[in-house]
């Protein structure tokens, strides 16, 4: 930290992420990257005339993407805010929405960039814990008048909580506001973004890394009501207006369209969960029931973190956290089939001290 | 404005890009975009397998850019941060090094987000006024504790200031930081960069907007002293790691490494410079010497509002201010020769009234 370094930032902690180790090939299973190309329809789109026109800035209001988002959720596009990953528009959200006055709450466990943001901004934040079966107890959030933040299905342990919970915690209190950050959504969830039509106090983040295969294009966005968009707009336009460049603009505007690539890449994913799942079940694993492209499980015979290093020594990264809450589980991202029968074949080698199984 | 908007922004004005109407095809001279492609190096390098790895999460430190950076300007890799264009950068800057204790000044004409930045983030501000030539007065900044930011060549004016007395600045006070924007350095200007060896306040912030042909990948960095650039990664780690997409890294690296291609375009907008401003001359518009890619200009028999207005009409965007300070001037972004030929053809036109001059 140098001299200079703001006092109000005394403290802050970044987010740390998923490490990307180079020093060999690895099988990543540690960063819920899809392992599907990205939509034929966008390598196609993305062409040379695309790449000559980079010399041009993009559409701040990237408005052929916010068409395709608001065409896709039968939604206005007033509704629609775009951003450089869900990351983003999350700042903007937390920038917008809290400050002296106005706090927020998120579970005890869950992304953990929300901490990150509250500090970055100077805002209050408290943790609420899951329940033991880590679920939400919506009825902690009762008499909270921070605005509140939960991804949906969770981050880290993939549970999710129904659609008519997740209602009940928005219509609680009509002066705060609800964030709803569905990440992973896709893979069994149901999103709530209709109902951003009936509250004035909900927004629903999503992004295109996991479900759209585009990570590495860093595209999110939220749907909320057109008022709260417009503050966000405010925000956005005060941090960085041209915030998404031209390739990803038209990168997302072709994946959300791809409605049939979608789907097959999806379901394949929930197949390989259930797969795997099942494979850990033998193996005597206790894994949390995921609707997400990942599971978290707990080894039997050998420790989270024991796991987690031998696995990473035999080549296939999966992530381990150090957090007292779920220190005895490792986070395993759902990959190809072929990827998970790697996975499972590498574990037996691990429980078994062999190379073989 | 929501009920939910938070207190501390009340009156937060954001920056307004300049304009990009899509209802005919404009000859674009408004938003200092470069009239060439991009390096053809960059057209290369982004193939269908460089698209096809958006699946997988861009590198969160940008390392091969970063050294592609550091190599050209022969610093560290630790000097540099990338961002999502520069004015991510400029907003990372402002965030870390401003606060309770730290406000920060500019000059009174210069680019318009520095305030802009300086409201989101509840910072104090105060804009020093230029002199009657636009050019800055190195000693007002003496006796002023507050960090400084001043853009080199100035924006909307093009005044540069000599790399002497911007190093007068930065000496006369090591306990403020003193940041310069070098968005437009390259185009007749000399960078300061080499001083961030010597000087521990002093950062540099470039971008690939213009000189470098990729305003639409948005690509921005800066360069300053290590201590000073860990605390500025440890605010965008906190705010949004993967900030730059793979596409970019990749755009951006080819671009810096093409020195033959950058030299040759950008000795191309000097030229076309000249031929302007002589042009300008000869119809008796009062031209600001300019180092940058663009012109200030006070014409002769027409407001400047009015001009703005009829070569807009004509086809031809040019940039007006809404700025009391240089409301008599209009800004021309320097395209190609061609570009420059048809400008000079319809300003004539609008001075005579007729269709043809």
């Amino acid at each position: 930290m140098s001299e200079f370094f703001s006092d109000c930032l005394n403290g802050l902690v970044p987010y740390v992420p998923g490490e990307q180790p180079r020093d060999k090939k690895y099988i990543k299973l540690n960063t819920n990257e899809s392992p599907f190309a990205p939509s034929p329809k966008v390598i196609e789109a993305i062409d040379k005339g695309q790449v000559s026109d980079l010399r041009l800035y993009s559409d701040p209001t990237a408005d052929m993407l916010v068409g395709a988002i608001a065409d896709y959720y039968s939604v206005d596009k007033d509704n629609v805010v775009t951003s450089n990953g869900s990351d983003e528009i999350l700042a903007f959200i937390f920038r917008a929405f809290c400050g002296k006055s106005k706090g927020i709450v998120f579970p005890n466990v869950t992304y953990g960039f929300y901490k990150v943001f509250a500090q970055l901004f100077n805002i209050d934040y408290r943790e609420i814990p899951l329940k033991k079966d880590f679920s939400i107890d919506v009825s902690d959030y009762e008499n909270i008048s921070d605005n509140v933040i939960i991804a949906n299905p969770n981050a880290q342990t993939g549970v999710f909580l129904s659609v008519e919970n997740v209602e009940n915690l928005i219509k609680q209190n009509p002066e705060r506001i609800v964030v709803v950050d569905e990440a992973y959504v896709d893979f069994g969830g149901q999103t709530v973004i209709p109902l951003v039509k009936k509250y004035k106090n909900l927004i629903v983040v999503q992004t295109f890394s996991k479900s759209r295969s585009l990570a590495g294009a860093r595209v999110g966005f939220c749907v909320c009501d057109k008022a709260l968009a417009d503050d966000i707009k405010t925000v956005k336009f005060s941090f960085n207006p041209y915030n998404l460049n031209r390739l990803s603009i038209v990168a997302a505007t072709e994946a959300i369209k791809d409605k049939d690539y979608f789907v097959k890449t999806t379901s394949q994913i929930i197949e390989n969960r259930e797969f795997t799942e099942k494979e850990l079940d033998k193996l005597g694993f206790e894994t949390v029931s995921s609707t997400a492209n990942f599971l978290l499980t707990k080894p039997k015979g050998i420790s989270a973190k024991e796991l987690y290093l031998a696995l990473k020594q035999k080549g296939v990264l999966v992530r381990y956290f150090d957090n007292s809450l779920i220190s005895d589980y490792v986070r395993i991202t759902v990959g190809s089939r072929e990827q998970m029968e790697i996975l499972i074949q590498k574990t037996k080698e691990v429980l078994t001290g062999g190379q073989n199984a």
